[in-house]
């Protein structure tokens, strides 16, 4: 067999992207304070200097959940890998999984909780709406669960699930409860522990204002009994919770090597958090959805989801008649740098996805994306 | 339950880690251009742009592998993550799996198979020894596998696994080689095509001058079709080569968000890798190891691993007698910054492990570390 040849270097030029403007359903533009934190020197992972920021990390990230649960830890990976990270460590072989999915990810959970050996049902509805709890008892009454997900704001379809009195039904029939809250902490309103909920994941790409790498995940005492009961290991050794709990915690154990700037990143995005405080943050991005809603409307675009279950921090936006919805998307990004999202799965060229999280989420970011957008379609 | 209090920021400051020199098994130095390269502003995970650097990654990485593997691509995570990524694919359950191991990741590749119901036996070995072609020959016309495993550079023990006839032994009886190259990719001579192995995996952050972050792995077409006859799905959802080459493919799916820090960082190090040239960075490695080794030796420190099978980019060095251990490591971070690695697993307590890795790599390194140890050996 013939080397292979090198590569001619010209082919391959230096990195130049421009600094896009990013309105789509995630990665929300970077703060420059994360992207600094993020140049400081890498050190090693069992260095004194970094287990104290990852201690830190986990305080603060426990702010940002609104939890006490001591498990609570990011994952290298994504917000994808926070989801898989709740699936491969909390659903065993045969246990009753029930799904409830209204979009995309939703849908995902299940499968990930049928490749790992769940039992699983789902339960489906119309992209767009939310599941009541009366829906989701009559669902449990019918079919226990071990295991119920559900989505808190759903990428796909731009819906915020309310998630009151659902964790006390799962919990009354003897199950646990994941919440996928990645287009949501930091952004949406979300308090962990006041809702019961078992298990919540994120990413730090949306709401938080710094680039995707790392996944986010928080445990109750009580999902960490599962855990402790499970028959069989994990079979995602590089996820294993109870593994990764020994590096995070005062045992020290290596698993493997973080990624320092994605840590050094996200530590000084989660400053910024508590500096603006949880609730301020809440606020500014239900203010800015506001003043892009109105906007649209003005524009005479109708909005797919109805205001009382509508998410501030993703807006889904339905194409007018007539409109070609990906010349629109082409024409923001060439003449604009602007990107926003197209329709995913049931609303594929039906809608646009219009995000407006963490550091993207600004008042002077929605004049100019309205401005553009008048531009194009009422030109 | 009571709401969760806003943390005090004075606890929390600004990072303000040193710039230590990395000597350890990993991660190493970051180069200046890598990390200048992972400030550029971040886009969407489908903005063609960002596809542009995808399918330059995969071209590079193919030489930096010396294949010509269509299904080459990264991971979201790290070296551990290839690994997982390799096992998760490959074995499906029942599959039988010898797992060659004279070291920790030896032994975690048998781990992480059996996690995923391979039924392995595990050959062992001494660690600081290397497997002979024979050995392997003998173990496998005892009980023959369809998945071999072994560790081309074991970052446990310093040794380098010669990897000449292996594959062929394997492919005779009709089964697939991995071959852990994490510590060896970009600094120990490696051509995948030419030996034969069927799946390769490593990370950014040893010889490749990255910080941690992503998992690279390569799969030959034999390998591909173990993959496309699966009788289950891939447990892990996340590491799920076929749907990641979905999205690296003409084909851009979506799988999940990609990090483009880590991306834009590791891309400058490859076209540093292709700059140097894959020889001259392999001799690079090995003269500065040469040098390590001989002012070792006028120190009166003894190698673990002999000459002939000594890995060139970590390097096992024993401990004298009646020398604290992990006082002398303190005082190298201490008084002069220099992180080198403790023992591991069987050589915990025995040895020290010096990496010269990537950017750490450099003849003043060598010279400043050989100097620090002189004066708190031989004070």
């Amino acid at each position: 067999m013939s080397a292979i040849p090198t590569p001619n270097l010209s082919a391959y030029p230096e990195l130049d992207t421009p600094a896009r403007l990013l309105f789509g359903p995630g990665p929300s533009m970077v703060h420059p304070r994360v992207t600094r934190a993020m140049t400081v020197p890498v050190v090693g992972y069992m260095d004194p200097l970094f287990l104290d920021i990852l201690t830190k990390t986990a305080d603060l990230l426990r702010y940002t959940f609104q939890t006490e649960n001591r498990l609570t830890l990011t994952v290298s990976g994504t917000g994808t890998a926070g989801m898989e990270a709740a699936i491969a460590n909390l659903v065993e072989p045969g246990d009753s999984v029930l799904a409830f999915a209204k979009g995309y990810f939703g849908l995902r959970l299940a499968e990930m909780a049928r490749r790992y050996g769940g039992n699983v049902e789902t339960i489906t509805k119309t992209w767009g709406e939310a599941f009541a709890p009366h829906e989701i008892k009559a669902a449990l009454d019918r079919r226990p669960a071990k295991v119920v997900t559900i989505v808190h704001a759903e990428t796909s379809t731009g819906v915020c699930q309310p998630l009151d009195e659902i964790a006390r039904i799962v919990h009354d029939q003897g199950g646990l409860l994941i919440v996928d809250a990645v287009t949501s902490l930091g952004g949406v309103p979300l308090k962990v522990d006041e809702l019961g909920i078992d298990v919540c994941y994120s990413g730090t790409q949306k709401c938080l204002g710094c680039p995707p790498g790392l996944g986010l995940i928080t445990v109750s005492p009580r999902a960490e009994e599962k855990l402790n009961a499970r028959k069989s290991a994990v079979p995602n050794f590089f996820l294993d919770l109870a593994l990764l709990q020994k590096y995070w915690g005062s045992e020290r154990v290596y698993h493997h090597t973080a990624s320092m700037p994605m840590h050094y990143g996200f530590y000084e995005g989660l400053r910024m958090v508590v500096e603006e405080g949880l609730e301020n943050r809440w606020a500014r991005h239900r203010k800015n959805a506001e003043t892009l809603w109105k906007g649209l409307a003005d524009l005479d675009l109708t909005l797919h989801v109805p205001h009382d279950i509508r998410l501030v921090t993703l807006t889904t936006v339905r194409i007018p008649d007539g409109v070609d919805e990906a010349q629109i998307r082409q024409r923001l990004m060439q003449d604009y740098n602007i990107e926003i999202g197209a329709g995913l799965g049931d609303l594929k060229g039906k809608v646009w996805r219009i995000g407006l999280m963490g550091y993207s989420s600004r008042e002077e970011n929605v004049l100019l994306l309205l401005a553009a957008l008048e531009k194009l379609l009422h030109k």
